[in-house]
């Protein structure tokens, strides 16, 4: 941290403007061997970029005082001339003077390192950055905005607390007195669980909105679910005919409702069948159902909906825990039935009838799952895992309190599940992990 | 321009950073609506992006008070996270709160209209941006930083003296005076052609510069001209073999050389055949000869050096102007052959003897004949044209005034020079020149 970088800050290629960051302690030096700095008490500059006696172009330059930077080093922002000629020479001219080409997130990396950003807080710039639609972006941000770090420095403090007191008893060791009741630790424990629980349990759904959610197709052959897909995606994407089974690989497609993406999946037939192929297809079928977030549920509703079509479903469903998933039932091919429709969503892929209520019904139905704007969602692995492991040394605490355990073998297992709180939001960290996570970065952030 | 426009400034696609101009009258009241702007006195601040109650993403926002511009107008730079999502969102908040969408090169051509930049400064941004090379950058900053617009600013001036007195004599034409020297005025005309000519001249390496300058490799079969360019290239770009006409088709390759970029253009070996398709061959390194900047005419070192050979070179140039030519005799396969070589640059494609040396002379013939930094060379076909009326019409001036032409006859022809000459740097205008200047300019700059 005591050299200072450089890197071009912009998306790469050919624009208008290119923005090359330096930062560190000698950012104002090495900037100053090539351009004029704004005057004192200003921070925003017209200059001239020279180097060896010639001048290279016209730019702009911001200068950001530490600590009020995003590194909160100090830092220089040149605003060029955005060819990709440009962009490199002005870079190699900091370089020679002194700079060092940024590594990936390096600047974030930075950020992290002098507390501008806590590590959560960093990932969730690479999100941010990442994002490609409203509601990851969203979740992006509200991580960047401390999200449920809040939360987490909470439930530190208490397992921090929890932690002294039991420690405070092994100072008095010889004395036997136990300054932490032991049913109010149990209590604490117990509320910390159901916290942890409760973040981890919205993993799935988070994960499924950041990477886009699995919507599964599925039903009897020739119920019309690669037609229901084609009307999605308003485009004729799987190959439809009136023959069972037409489908054999199933088909995944990208769509963005109301600002989520779905990933829609289209499945072979469910049926027994003799073609190997078609069984393959079956199986996938059922896989795809496990992985989904939403199910749809496709039948013909020209066929008359009776106990035998209710098996139909339960069978569809049979050994799939249902808790996480939202389940549609489609009566396709209603233009050619009578209504009243039995429960479900009536629609007609050949004529687009009730497709678009369709897919308003199933943005809302995950939106509906998504907490408030100010609530936590958990989309980050890493985050997940670490919270398992938290929920796991909790579970020793549990035993341990339950059991009787000495002072000293319970406080090993809260110090534990403190460790893994510690890194998701960077209070413990090493640089194995810091360098996985800033490796996903992109150059100049 | 009682518009505000809004455009992406940074390459298109995802990077750490991206900015999102404003400008126009509105660009505060507009971006306010979405951003806290740097309080008074202060040009840089942080802030949250806002839209409809949520907030959209943590940006960086500079202002420019007009005339303190790129475009003369109040702007704001809106410096916000990387995701193609996250700049396509706040552009369409900026939009949808008053902003119209920048075309291409508006800013620019705002910068034009409201005097920052003559039109061939602003002509010079959009070469910047495509330079991608030390010399092509190094002639669009000089243009940029005034150029030759101080020359013909000159030139101006004096034609614009010129002509108000022939128009005085006018005004007193009952009195068949003369306020202008006749003999003075003449020579005022053959000095400002002498100038024109030396800029146009100018163009055909200007313009090569910019766009690669053409080097032909020309031969006789065998001579090596594709093992030349091969190691040139440093790479197998072209067929070799030992067979003499293996080349048909004539092969281009880009080559960088100490800042400029070289199109080398192997050809077919110069000989009559029968072959109808090497004769085809032929025309084309005919074609290529006539169009190179520099030309290579490879022998084989290791044939003896006699009448015959200066003959076959000759026969080579015959009917092909020389004078803007930059022509290298090689003699390739000295490896096989014994010194001293003949006048010319003794090489060996084949084990890479004076290959170096030969890039480095290209180059430096080349440099020889570009202009001193502060020099001026046309580069840009409009300009180039341009003056080619001016010149025109300065001929008819001076047919004018050696015939002893009325006053208002010559003094139409001066307005036709002043005319064509105000074209250049903007002083005479048209929606269609600016439309077509300005289009292909990228969008956001």
């Amino acid at each position: 941290m005591s050299t200072t970088i450089a890197a071009i800050s912009t998306p790469p290629g050919i624009g208008g403007i290119a923005v090359i960051r330096l930062s560190g302690p000698k950012a104002f030096e090495i900037a100053a061997h090539h351009v004029q700095l704004p005057p004192q008490g200003s921070t925003t500059g017209f200059a001239l970029f020279h180097a060896g006696g010639k001048t290279l172009d016209e730019v702009v330059v911001t200068v950001f005082h530490a600590p009020h930077s995003y590194t909160g080093e100090d830092t220089v922002e040149i605003s060029c001339h955005g060819s990709i000629y440009v962009q490199q020479t002005l870079l190699r001219c900091l370089i020679e003077s002194g700079a060092l080409l940024a590594e990936p997130g390096e600047f974030t990396r930075r950020a992290f390192l002098n507390g501008k950003l806590n590590l959560s807080q960093a990932e969730a710039v690479a999100d941010l950055i990442d994002s490609t639609n409203a509601a990851s972006h969203q979740l992006a941000l509200s991580q960047l905005r401390g999200g449920y770090a809040q939360l987490l420095a909470q439930l530190r403090n208490q397992l921090v607390d929890l932690t002294s007191l039991l420690e405070l008893e092994l100072d008095f060791s010889e004395e036997d007195v136990e300054f932490a009741d032991r049913s109010q630790l149990r209590n604490l424990v117990a509320e910390l669980q159901q916290e942890v629980t409760r973040l981890t349990g919205s993993f799935k759904l988070g994960n499924a909105v950041k990477n886009g959610i699995p919507v599964a197709i599925v039903g009897r052959p020739n119920a019309g679910k690669s037609s229901l897909l084609n009307a999605l995606l308003s485009d004729q994407r799987a190959i439809v005919s009136p023959i069972p089974g037409t489908t054999r690989d199933t088909i995944e497609e990208n769509l963005n409702i109301d600002g989520l993406t779905f990933r829609f999946i289209d499945t072979a037939g469910l049926r027994h069948s003799d073609d190997p192929i078609e069984t393959i297809g079956f199986d996938r079928a059922i896989q795809s159902i496990r992985q989904a977030t939403v199910v749809l549920i496709v039948r013909d509703a020209s066929v008359t909906f009776d106990e035998y079509s209710v098996d139909d479903i339960s069978y569809l469903l049979r050994d799939i825990p249902q808790k996480d998933k939202i389940i549609f039932i489609i009566h396709n091919k209603a233009d050619l039935a009578t209504p009243p429709y039995p429960p479900g969503k009536a629609i007609s892929a050949l004529t687009g009838m009730g497709i678009e209520d369709l897919k308003q019904s199933i943005a809302k139905a995950v939106r509906q799952r998504m907490p408030s704007s100010d609530g936590a969602m958990l989309t980050n692995l890493r985050h997940y895992q670490a919270l398992q492991q938290v929920s796991a040394s909790l579970d020793e605490v549990a035993q341990g309190l339950d059991g009787g355990l000495p002072a000293d073998l319970v406080a090993i297992d809260l110090r534990n599940a403190l460790y893994h709180l510690g890194t998701i939001t960077g209070e413990v960290t090493s640089n194995e992990i810091l360098g996985t996570i800033f490796h996903r970065f992109c150059i100049g952030k």
